[in-house]
């Protein structure tokens, strides 16, 4: 085994650790509620059971340790926006959106538990978030922060509005401007979120949340054409749902548009420039820029 | 015409000045983020204009007046609660929850737009209500505060947990309580939360919170049992929506229980009840009575 395997072992173990982590902080937040309907726990629970990389949450507590803070400063905004990312897979994999059946490798929620209570289990982790943060924070400028930043970013004219427009962009003229509106929107405003929040919940300068948010933004479009690309190359086995479904449903994706060498090429230089933006970080960051050198290697 | 005709109508007439400032309000909100995509847009927009009685947002800027605050304090949160409703009403029209193709007179929303366009209409209304909270409000205590309160009364153990024991009430075994604990869940929680969120706004004790909870939470068992009595004795001009729809799918309603005259006596105790929680208040909580004592009258 060489060094760098010894090193990629160790980081990958730190990434499952924290995984765990945002895991069972969501499953606390969730228990510390006994009124919820039974069926309608099980259904949200099946869901943050699911599994997933937990992408976003990590980037909120590496960017946050980047910038000075602790872990434990990071939690609530990263269960936070790990509840919004999964209310958001939920309603995506239903019927009247990307009709899913398929999800992290077992049957989707609404497959599960049926499309009304698949809805409504959506809407309670998406009402649950904002709950977290301000149940959970004490400084109440940051809360109003942290609710400002994630409200934008998961909005109409984020996350929410890129869904539309990936709906809406069935067999539309194929164009590279459209293709990166969408992956902004339903990608990587979310991505550049979790960092800028790392940096709120450190209490960073204004100038590093920027330049942390500028890193997000180049890593989630680079993950978003790496997922793209997986649609096409990889299969059902290795990513756990249906793939080159967005190439039947003559969805817009970036290799459909530049094609799939370029769409590699695009990730590299989106990698580059995300980690030119964290230069001022110096070493604090050095998971933060491991993190984002996995993405080029990404298999799932 | 009578003296009392008279007040009735002057105050019919502040009512529909509210309504009308609370929709202003909100539209303009809706304009302040010109990167929304124009389907989308033109959702939110159908079912924010699709009018109604805006009871929870006047219920919010009469207990904020009631407690020594101006309307102008209290708007965003009216906004945000009428958001909240809003939203709840697209995603519960839904052919996976209630199956409504009608909504105060017209086609609901997802009869005009698809499906898959309501729910992220819906998403996004319930995503913005909290973001308005946090952009417009410059106290960041009261912004957090008033967070708490949305999310809790709007989530899994609120209003939405209400909408699941609704939904999973078709033909279940009619007993007083169930049916008590779906108003609570479904209605009257976020009428609650209204009033509480007004005292919040005029940032006046938590002794006069908690009693305007209590009303709202009195007042909105009241309108809820009025709904399932409209539901039996309207018709759909009267309604805007299909009526004895409850009654024919099977769904558990205070009637159904009781019986209609039993039910029209417990929206007269509950009355009483809420205005006996508003001693304290003295004159500036007359609207707020007099508000209460309409829905005895309700006839939509």
């Amino acid at each position: 085994m060489s060094p760098t395997d010894t090193i990629d072992q160790k980081f990958n173990l730190r990434l499952q650790l924290l995984a765990q982590t945002v895991e069972n902080t969501i499953e606390n937040y969730l228990q510390q509620d006994p009124n919820i309907p039974v069926k309608l726990y099980e259904a949200i629970h099946y869901s943050i059971k699911a599994g997933g990389k937990r992408l976003r949450p990590i980037i909120v507590i590496l960017a946050c340790q980047a910038s000075g803070g602790t872990q434990k400063d990071a939690l609530p905004a990263a269960a936070a926006i790990e509840m919004i990312h999964t209310y958001s897979l939920i309603h995506d994999d239903l019927p009247a959106m990307d009709d899913d059946d398929y999800r992290r490798g077992k049957p989707s929620n609404h497959k599960v538990f049926g499309e009304g209570i698949a809805i409504l289990a959506g809407d309670s982790l998406l009402t649950l978030a904002f709950n977290i943060l301000a149940s959970n924070i004490a400084n109440t400028t940051l809360v109003r922060d942290l609710v400002l930043e994630l409200s934008h970013a998961a909005g109409a004219s984020g996350m929410i509005g890129g869904q539309v427009e990936d709906l809406l962009s069935v067999n539309a003229h194929k164009t590279l401007e459209k293709v990166e509106l969408i992956h902004q929107g339903k990608t990587a405003m979310l991505i550049r979120a979790a960092a800028r929040m790392g940096g709120l919940c450190a209490q960073t300068t204004a100038n590093k949340i920027d330049k942390l948010g500028e890193f997000g933004l180049k890593l989630g479009h680079a993950f978003q054409i790496t997922d793209d690309l997986l649609d096409i190359t990889s299969t059902l086995q290795e990513m756990g749902k249906p793939t080159q479904k967005d190439h039947k449903a003559g969805k817009l994706t970036y290799p459909s548009v530049v094609g799939v060498d370029k769409a590699q090429q695009q990730v590299k230089i989106l990698i580059e420039q995300a980690l030119g933006e964290l230069e001022d970080f110096k070493d604090a960051a050095e998971p933060l820029r491991q993190l984002a050198r996995m993405i080029i290697l990404r298999r799932k």
